[in-house]
């Protein structure tokens, strides 16, 4: 019986990744099958067939996808919505298509149990983890387990343990929880403490995040995939090989969260964790289809949690949310907030949810926030499914009355240089050192980072600050910009600025070009709301004739998009705010969920009449 | 006429050197007059020189002391109080006695005009600068204009401009006001904006704290001294000399902040800036007797203003206030808040005056906070007047009810080494070449940051960082060694930290140990509130023949206490509170206060009896 299922999980495992290669475009061929199962494996090949095998052994055996079915769902364009509910028994497709405030509410009422949840979501995101290699860490016992002990405290205290109570959650895999590993995607810090042995902190440290969701009732159910080192905009490491799109198999998720993204799109988990400092966070949404917030540093704690360049705090790593609505991410935010983290984490501001920050039309009488309308950087214009969800935003606030202000800020080139030797600026010695822990090779997206295999020499500190004196210049600079557009709204500044989230419908695995359309939000510390807007339609999504591009790079980025690759990509805008304005930011957000509701119905309307 | 003019001025300004020096003990040769008075001055004394006579050129010629009183001011031990309200007529008395909440009660009831308050604080201003060298930039027409102007709107509108209408402030000399210079003490930056010239800066930028402070009404009369490069607990440079306490000029101000501190002993201005990365505020309103603000990084704006290591920004510069009163330090920084800073300045926390934080024993019935007591850090034993000090605080609060929780936490040392290799990890080539633009040498007390005359090399950025992240360990650790004193108290956590603000009662000039008293508040970016609670006297404060030091640093401070030279020197407690909670940390400052009232009370009636 056991061998049989070894043999079982063999198949499995090579069919995965055999399907997985299979979508590769031919000319993106950097990813080498021989070198996940070589003849004879070396020691770190060996280790992360391990430890992929013992994820697979965690899903209980009937949750296990016959090699048929996953065949076809490995060969499938999308496996998103209709794919992977079709998969699902009625009550478990029922339960993961709510978003987490009705769950709550269904758990409150006693209409559904904490169990019913849990193990409903751990059901889906074992098939998500099955058709796309999501998870480097499953936890679906020890969640029900805790799921069983939440509802036995509702049945005995005739209430919920916290407002996130039962809801099931996944984290990028930066984040310790007793009794899983924190790879990071590092195969030498497989049974490792952050690459060290034998400080006894092996599996056995909690992140304050965790604590919090623990306080809250949510139930973690995994840890999901993310890129090797965090250091590009896609997901790829040596565990668990490259990560493609479930919206559409010929894209990359996006990263560095784009596990995260996947598992959202695949609705595996009812909300999930990333970290962004240049968009890691925002872009795996964007791609995927799904809502984030990336707030500014200090609203959600990062204690306690793995990182690559954990000395550099000028520009901090943020941790953000990915969810289905809005609404599902404020609950979040809030509830996160709600338990003080100041009190555990010095480096969260002690800032309580502000009520009275959020933007209410029934007590701002008369008053219509201006939004800034940034269609295109100067730096890289966006494909036409970009371009085109920025113009049903904007149509969709101008029926509704709002003034959008035209974005006159052609600097964001200048956040390119600073962004980089501000996170990058030490060389990665980390990132290196982590790596060659266990001997497994960079994966290509990062090789850059390493002319001739070795870190690239450090910034002399003075020269360091110099950048920093330039990165607040830069935040200075914007900010007085952003403070004068009072004089063109003839009211209060502009409230929030809509902009592309990246300059690609998508990125082609191997095709992206750095943009400064997330990361110049980490530079001036700023918070970011995606909001998915619509999907590329090759029939109505084409680079116009009249395209002239800036400069090579720009040339390049439109050549990338590829009208029927690209077509069905989700297609999303981000909301920006001012540095820690999330309440507002928030609120703001939802005016615009519901303007483009509204706007939808309308031309769903005309389209019947 | 005009000659006559420069002769006086010239007698004048030897005379006050000359003065300056006869206080020096002769121990403390380090500064030679020679350098600053050669038969054949190099071209950087000239400019010093000119710098000092255009300052007292701008004293009204009826505010110039005669010859002998300036030389019986200049031989004084002491010049605060008593004598120096000995030199100015009853009306200036008057008002330079009041502190800022009754200076504007009186100016709302018109009962002062803002010319009366303002001209009363120059003049004084002017005695002190007179006796002590303490302003680099004078501005007292300009300021008495300023209130000319406030006075025409309090007539017209029948209303005040601002909460701080009228208000006569000064700052130390990094912020940039219209029509004056900001040198920073730096010769080389005389005439330049912040060393270079043709920029069309010169003179001509304003820093956001002037221009919040003009919206508020309160009125700059003039920029004080502060140590060449404030990287020295003393203050010294080569436009104005050594700074000597004014309380007892065997001593140092202290410093960076220095001339501020003499400035508010002497009642020169209602109220003063100073900046703080290591202890600058606190110490020099701790040797002063006078109170002060540190707050937290991100309450006060210190943008647009001269400062150096400016791209050090993960342990950043504050701005903090002394004043007079606890109520003062609360108006003005509530003041400031009030205009929200944080819409033009990106370094600014979103952080309204939090009323609901305040402690009202009558909102919070039955609840007496309990704050902690650090009586000795372990690294350098306090000099007995600073020991009696904290008994005398300790006293007060238990008489009052409240728990003191004894502060366990022998790790300051650790931020000694934190702090210098994040201040100074560059090796201050900006400090270096702020010198070296005008060939003027380096001031005795900074020589050490240039060993062979040059700057250290800098820390190799991969280092700095292990730094940084060694600092963020310590305030982990010391966050959560705050919040398990919940445990002790038997209810919420100590509040706030009562703790020396040196192991010094006042510097004997040259001989400071580098102390983590005020440094350790800046690693943690804790807020601190500076109390004066009493004087040296060298009739009970002596050293405990059962004194066993720690170290041989320890026994060489222990050493450098005299207690007939301090005699006399103000001692002072800090109140610390925990990043950002400036508003509980005033209104518990003003719970000793109020303590330490009471305490001497029942002593005078006890002594009576």
């Amino acid at each position: 019986m056991a061998a049989k299922f070894s043999i079982s999980i063999l198949i499995l495992t090579v069919t995965l990744f055999v399907s997985t290669l299979t979508l590769v475009d031919s000319t993106y061929d950097m990813w080498k099958l021989s070198e996940l199962f070589p003849r004879h494996p070396a020691r770190w090949q060996q280790v992360a067939s391990e430890k992929r095998e013992a994820n697979l052994a965690k899903i209980p055996p009937e949750w296990i996808l016959e090699p048929q079915l996953l065949e076809d769902g490995r060969s499938r364009h999308s496996i998103v919505g209709d794919y992977i509910e079709g998969l699902l028994d009625a009550k478990s497709q029922y339960i993961t298509d709510m978003d987490v405030p009705e769950l709550v509410a269904r758990m409150q009422e006693g209409i559904l149990t904490a169990v019913e949840v849990v193990t409903a979501f751990c059901k889906r995101a074992a098939y998500a983890h099955q058709l796309s290699n999501l998870l480097l860490e499953v936890r679906f016992n020890e969640a029900i387990e805790r799921a069983r002990e939440l509802d036995n405290y509702f049945k005995e205290h005739k209430q919920l343990v916290g407002p996130l109570h039962g809801i099931p959650l996944t984290l990028k895999d930066q984040f310790h929880i007793k009794g899983l590993d924190t790879s990071m995607g590092f195969i030498g810090w497989i049974g490792t403490f952050e690459g060290e042995k034998g400080t006894g902190k092996e599996k056995n440290v909690e992140s304050e995040l965790i604590r919090e969701f623990n306080i809250l009732g949510a139930v973690p159910i995994g840890k999901t995939t993310l890129m090797q080192s965090l250091w590009a905009p896609e997901t790829n490491n040596n565990i668990l090989g490259y990560a493609f799109n479930p919206c559409n198999r010929d894209l990359s998720t996006g990263g560095s969260s784009g596990g995260e993204g996947a598992m959202q799109a695949l609705r595996g988990s009812a909300f999930g964790i990333g970290t962004d400092i240049g968009g890691s966070v925002s872009m795996p949404a964007s791609f995927q289809g799904v809502f984030s917030i990336k707030p500014s540093a200090g609203r959600i704690s990062f204690k306690d949690a793995a990182n690559t360049g954990k000395g550099q705090e000028v520009m901090p790593t943020v941790v953000g949310i990915m969810g289905h609505s809005v609404d599902s991410l404020r609950l979040i935010l809030k509830s996160l907030i709600s338990t003080q983290p100041w009190l555990n984490d010095p480096y969260t501001l002690q800032i309580p949810w502000r009520f009275e920050k959020e933007y209410d039309p029934r007590g701002e009488l008369g008053y219509k926030p201006a939004f800034g309308f940034l269609a295109d950087d100067g730096v890289l214009t966006p494909h036409p499914p970009v371009s085109r969800a920025m113009e049903i935003v904007k149509e969709a606030l101008q029926i509704k009355g709002h003034q959008l202000i035209e974005w006159d800020w052609p600097h964001n080139n200048e956040t390119t240089e600073i962004h980089a030797s501000i996170a990058r600026g030490d060389g990665c010695p980390d990132v290196y050192d982590a790596v060659h822990l266990s001997g497994e090779p960079f994966v290509p997206e990062i090789t850059n980072l390493f002319p001739n295999g070795k870190p690239r020499d450090p910034l002399p500190l003075p020269e360091y600050e110099e950048v920093v004196r330039r990165m607040k210049d830069y935040r200075e600079r914007y900010l007085n910009y952003w403070t004068s557009t009072a004089e063109r709204t003839g009211d209060r500044p502009v409230e929030v600025l809509l902009s592309p989230v990246t300059p690609y419908a998508g990125v082609l695995p191997g095709k992206y070009q750095p943009s400064t359309y997330t990361s110049s939000v980490n530079v001036l510390d700023y918070a970011s709301v995606v909001i998915p807007v619509t999907l590329a339609d090759k029939t109505i999504d084409i680079v116009s004739p009249s395209f002239k591009s800036l400069n090579e790079e720009d040339q390049i980025n439109m050549m990338s998009y590829d009208p029927d690759k690209h077509h069905g990509a989700p297609a999303a805008v981000q909301l920006i705010g001012r540095r820690l304005d999330e309440e507002r930011l928030l609120s703001l957000a939802q005016v615009v969920v519901e303007s483009l509701n509204d706007y939808r119905s309308e031309h769903e309307k005309k389209g019947r009449s």
